[in-house]
């Protein structure tokens, strides 16, 4: 059986969201950032790297959204996540991922994780002032370039729109105006009605 | 047939080196930094994202290098470049080449691209200072932990090694001690050897 380890309003939610979608047989281990349970000797020996998610399979350990994403949808194909046997479908969807892991969730990072780039304060908060701007101009390739709709990959339902999700939890806090980019909000209130999306989060609140 | 648009210099090469591997038939077009030629509306055409690389295929054009790799392996399989048809073992190999794009290589990005998230000049300096240590910490993950010897996912050579031997092209710029990451140095030494990295090479600096 499958186990996430998974800690509250983190990228985690996409993988755990995917897990429901696929029909998986899965626990959830939840890690608490306020006691910095991410660096306690127990959770270094399952991801050394402090971060989550993880992904407990039968031959071992992953760790990094976008590989964790597409495992699950492999593992289940029956759920049709991911279009891994059309190399040029399933490109589409690994490079909406990788901006999403690289560009977009670093972008926002800047606003709370700025010690991981710089140590004096004065730089943590102009990083933190830059936010705005470069989220904001990470949504707005995707509003206008990147999501096909109604899913961000066309007619089918991926493991991009989980993700996309996820991440687009925060653009109210990065401070992005919501009506700049209004193909994303929809999107973000479509998949927040689903099934899966439901559960997930509710498991997670609980 | 394929088209790479690269620049010198940048995390193209990994993709320039894996279609040489895989015995693909392609052209390069070479994008220049230097007059901003990323920003161009002729190249904003192919990429919006205004980076390299970005790959012209029959069907329409992939960037995000990890998303470009995996392409590059399934479109050429008899090349071996990536277990794509192993759920577990291809999530490994995902696994490393996420961490490269989107903690080593963003790490490494705040030695030159500092603007990318801050304004002033202050703390673009600030970014600049910890780079040695951010991008060092990246290394020494990947020499105790990720790194299987000899080749990144241990026997089999496959797309993490290009990738790795790229961004570990920049280690002596970033301030590592290459002494400090023996494993990985003798790596990006015996890719260097292969002929695949060699005509890439060639081809860039000519």
């Amino acid at each position: 059986m499958l186990k996430l380890y998974y800690a509250a309003d983190t990228c985690s939610l996409a993988t755990h969201i995917v897990l429901e979608e696929a029909g998986a047989d899965y626990s959830t281990v939840r890690i608490d950032f306020a006691t910095s349970q991410q660096r306690s000797p127990d959770y270094l020996a399952v991801n050394p790297k402090a971060r989550v998610p993880a992904l407990v399979t039968d031959r071992g350990i992953l760790t990094e959204t976008p590989a964790m994403l597409v495992f699950v949808a492999q593992s289940f194909p029956a759920a049709r996540l991911a279009p891994v046997d059309d190399a040029f479908a399933f490109a589409e969807v690994q490079a909406f991922n990788s901006y999403l892991c690289s560009t977009l969730h670093v972008a926002h990072a800047h606003r709370m994780r700025g010690h991981r780039w710089a140590d004096d304060e004065a730089a943590i908060a102009a990083m933190q002032r830059k936010v705005p701007q470069s989220v904001g101009a990470c949504y707005e390739l995707i509003e206008r370039d990147l999501l096909k709709g109604p899913w961000v990959m066309g007619e089918h339902y991926t493991i991009c729109d989980p993700y996309l999700f996820t991440l687009a939890q925060w653009l109210e806090q990065d401070g992005i105006d919501p009506a700049r980019i209004p193909r994303v909000v929809d999107h973000r209130r479509r998949v927040s009605e689903r099934a899966a999306a439901g559960k997930a989060i509710a498991r997670e609140l609980a």
